[in-house]
C-alpha cells in the first residue's frame, strides 16, 4: 500500500478570500470578470502540482457588491477556457440542484470532462440563498430538508446519465458504416418525486466515466448527502478536533451504506496570510484586515446569522440563545458560532477572527508555520488535504506554490510531479464501471 | 456609405453537413466529441476571416446514431474552450428556449461574451423534438404556438438581465473602497405569463452589450419572433426567389415594429461540395452520397415529415396531400416538401437532392461556380451571406477558405482583414445601450 498523500485544491475566489484583496497595490479590481486572471491562477496551481482549482457559485448577486468582488462568471463556461489552456489541474465548479435541470447539468459538466480530457468535477450545493429564489419564479427559498430531497433525487439521475453509454458504446467503424453500437446506449427512464427524466445522455461516457462528485454541506442531511454520493467533500472546521470528529462521523455514514469509509477525500477550508517571517504575516493581515470597511463586515456577519445588523454590539459577545434560522447556510452558521463561543469573542473580535468574511479557518505566518498547520491536521486525522483560500490571488497562491508546496513535497506529504491526467487519479479514486456495463468475454475469461 | 459586405458563418456540424463525412479516409469519427476537432475548424475559419463559427443543438439524442455522428457536446462548453484559442472569429451558440431557464442562460452567454472579449451569439430555437421533452419531465413536446409564445417572453428577459447592468456600474476604485456603483445596476422585475425573474443579473454588462441574438425559424411564429428579437437569422431557402421573398417579408415584419429593416442579417444555409473541376465536384458528391445507408436516409426523410417510413414508396413522388403536423419542425418540413414538388421528384431523387439528410440547399461545383452562387444571391437581395455547411470537415471549410474566399475577396464582396474585434463589429451591428442607460451630463451638454 502507498503511502497516504496529501490533496490540494486552490478556492479560486475572484481577487482572494479577504474581501479587501483587490484593494491591494498589485491586485486589478476587474479580476473577478476576466477570464484571464482564472487562467493564470490556474496555471500557478498548475505549476505547483495542485489537485484542483475550485470555484464556488450562486445565481444571484450574493454579496455586498458596492464593497468587493462577488460571485459572477457562470463557473463552467470559466472553467472551460481554463481547461484549453492547461493540460494537469482539476476543473471543480460549483452548480445548484436547486435552479438547475439534470439533464442540462449532466450534459455540461460531461462535454468539460471531454474537452478536458478528464479534469471535471461538481460541487453539488442545495443553495440556501433568498435572492436566487426570486431569479427562478419562486416566491422564497425551499426549506433545508426539501432541497437536500430534491438534490438527492437529482444526483442520482445525473450520475445515471454518466453511465447510461457504456465505455465502447462509440464504434465509429468507417468499412461497416456503425458509428455507435445501440445496444450499449440505455435510456434511464427515471420516474422520481420530483423528476422524470427519459435519458440516454447525448454525450458518450466522460473520460472519468463520472465527473469527480464534490459535497459541500455541513448539515445533517448535507453530510448524508455526502455519504451517499460524494467523492470529496469541502468542509469548515475550525479546530483538529472538530475536523477528527467530522471525518468519524462522515465516514461512518459512508460505510453504513456500504461503502469503502476511506473513498471520501476530505477537505477543509484553509484560508491563508503568509508572510516571510511571523511579524510580517500579521502585517499583512492587519493591512488586509483594515481595508474592509467594518459595514461590510457586520452585513456579513448579519447575513451568516440572518439577523438584523442592529442586534449585533461591537463590544458585547453575540446574541445569546440564537436559534438556527430556516434558511441559513447551516455550515457557515455553526462554523462562525463556534468559533465566537469558543474563544468568547465579542462581535469586533469576532469580526476581525473571520477576516471581514473570510468565513473559513485563518493560519497566519511562515512558510513553515502553515506547512506544520497542514501536517498537524493530516497526521490526526482532521483532513486528507485542504481546500487553500489564499489572502489575496494570484499573489497568495504563488507564494503557497513557492514557499509552502516545497516543504511539504520535502517532508513527502505532497507529490512532485502529476502521476496521472485525470482528477480521479490525483485524487486517488477509482474510476467507476457504468452501472450498464455488461460482463463481456475478456471479463468472463480473466 | 460604404459598400454592402458580404457575412459568412460556418455551421461547424461535427464531421460535416454530409452524414457520411466521418467515412471519408481523412475523417476522425470521434471528432464530434472531441474539443480539438472544433478548435481546428474554428482556426481556419478565422484564418479566412469569416464572421463566426455556428454551433446547432439540441438537448436529446436527435438522429440515428447508429448511422452518424450527432449533436452531442454542450455548445456553449465548446466554445468557452474554443474561445481560448482564437482570437477574432465569433462564437454563436444553439440554446433552447423551452428547456432552459432564462438567469441561468443570460448568464452563461454573458460569461462566454466576457470570456472572448465581446464574440458571443445566442441562436435561439425552441426544440421541435420530441425526444427533448422526455428529458425534462414533459409527457409531449409542448405545441407550436406555445413555444413560440414562452420564447418571445424568454428572449425578452434575457435582454433586460443583459441590460440590468448599466455600462459604467463596476467602479473598482481601491482609493474609497467603492467596488460598484449599485444605482447603475437594476432589477428587471419580470413577472410574465410563464417567467417570473427578479434579477439583476449577477455578470456585468456584457462587451458587445448584448451577444448577438440569431434566429433560425422560418414558420410565421419564428418571423414574428426573428423580426422583433433577432439581429441575424438562419434561414433555409432552396431558390433566389424564396430567399428574396423571405427576406422581403422578415424586413416588412421588423419595419413594422419600427426596427430599421436593414438591421437584421440574413444568412440561408448553404452546403457545399468543391473540386478543382465540375467532374471532381460531382464525384466528390457522388462518394459522399453512396456511403450513407438508404435506410438512414429514408429514416431522416420520415422524420421530417413525421410520417411512418413504409409511406414513402422509393420510386414514386411524396404522399399527396402532405398535411403540415403540429410538431414538425416547420422550416425543414416545408423546405423539403417545395424541393420535392419543385422539381417532381421520386423518394428516391428527393433523398440524393437532399443528400441523404444535409437538409439545406447544396452547390456543388469549382470554386469559381460556389463565388458565383454566392454573389448571386448577394447581389439578388436573397442573402446578406450564409450560414456554410462544409461536406467535410475541416477539409471541405479548408477548401472554401483557401480557394472560394480569395475570389470573393478579389471581387471586393468579402473582408481581407477583420475591422473589428466583436462579433457585432463584423456583422455590421451596432452595439445597443442598455435600456437602463441614464443621459449623463456629458450627453447633455453635447
Amino acid at each position: 500500500m502507498s503511502a497516504r498523500r496529501l490533496h490540494l485544491n486552490v478556492n479560486l475566489l475572484h481577487s482572494g478570500v479577504y474581501p479587501s484583496a483587490w484593494r491591494l497595490p498589485a491586485s486589478r479590481p476587474d479580476a473577478f470578470m476576466d477570464v484571464g486572471h482564472y487562467v493564470r491562477v490556474a496555471r500557478i496551481a498548475e505549476r505547483g502540482k495542485l489537485d484542483a482549482i475550485f470555484l464556488a457559485d450562486t445565481p444571484s448577486v450574493s454579496d455586498r457588491i458596492d464593497y468587493r468582488p462577488f460571485l459572477s462568471l457562470e463557473p463552467t463556461i470559466v472553467l472551460a477556457s481554463v481547461a484549453a489552456a492547461t493540460t494537469h489541474i482539476g476543473l471543480i465548479a460549483t452548480a445548484s440542484t436547486t435552479y438547475n435541470e439534470p439533464y442540462n447539468l449532466a450534459r455540461r459538466f460531461a462535454t468539460l470532462d471531454h474537452a478536458s480530457g478528464g479534469r471535471a468535477g461538481w460541487n453539488v450545493v442545495t443553495t440556501a440563498d433568498a435572492a436566487a429564489s426570486c431569479n427562478f419564479g419562486l416566491a422564497s427559498v425551499l426549506e433545508h430538508g426539501a432541497r437536500y430531497e430534491r438534490a438527492r433525487e437529482f444526483v442520482d439521475i445525473v450520475h445515471a446519465l454518466w453511465d447510461s453509454w457504456e465505455d465502447d458504446a462509440f464504434v465509429g467503424d468507417k468499412e461497416t458504416g456503425r458509428f455507435v453500437d445501440t445496444t450499449k446506449v440505455h435510456p434511464i427512464r427515471h420516474r422520481g418525486a420530483h423528476y422524470a427524466v427519459e435519458g440516454p445522455l447525448n454525450v458518450p461516457r466522460p473520460p472519468q466515466g463520472r465527473p469527480v462528485t464534490v459535497q459541500a454541506g455541513g448539515s445533517n442531511d448535507g453530510r448524508d448527502l455526502a455519504a451517499a454520493t460524494a467523492d470529496a467533500v469541502f468542509t469548515l472546521s475550525q479546530t483538529i478536533a472538530d475536523g477528527v470528529a467530522y471525518a468519524r462521523d462522515l465516514r461512518a455514514r459512508a460505510a453504513s451504506l456500504g461503502r469503502a469509509p476511506g473513498s471520501i477525500v476530505i477537505l477543509p477550508g484553509l484560508a491563508t496570510v503568509i508572510g516571510s517571517t511571523e511579524a510580517e504575516a500579521r502585517r499583512r493581515q492587519d493591512e488586509l484586515w483594515e481595508l474592509v470597511p467594518l459595514e461590510y463586515s457586520l452585513a456579513r456577519l448579519a447575513g451568516t446569522l440572518q439577523i438584523a445588523p442592529e442586534r449585533l454590539a461591537l463590544d458585547k459577545p453575540l446574541p445569546d440563545p440564537l436559534p438556527l434560522p430556516a434558511n441559513a447556510n447551516q455550515t457557515m452558521f455553526q462554523g462562525t458560532v463556534a468559533l465566537a463561543r469558543r474563544d468568547n469573542l465579542t462581535v469586533r473580535e469576532l469580526l476581525r477572527a473571520l477576516g471581514g468574511g473570510v468565513g473559513h479557518r485563518i493560519v497566519v505566518g511562515t512558510p513553515d508555520a502553515v506547512a506544520d498547520d497542514i501536517e498537524a491536521w493530516f497526521r490526526a486525522g482532521a483532513a486528507d488535504g485542504f481546500n487553500l483560500m489564499p489572502d489575496v490571488l494570484p499573489e497568495g497562491l504563488e507564494t503557497f506554490v513557492d514557499a509552502v508546496v516545497p516543504i511539504l513535497q520535502r517532508r513527502g506529504l505532497f507529490r512532485t510531479a502529476y502521476a496521472g491526467s485525470t482528477l480521479r487519479e490525483h485524487l486517488g479514486l477509482d474510476r467507476p464501471p457504468s452501472r450498464n456495463a455488461q460482463p463481456g468475454p475478456e471479463s468472463l475469461s480473466a
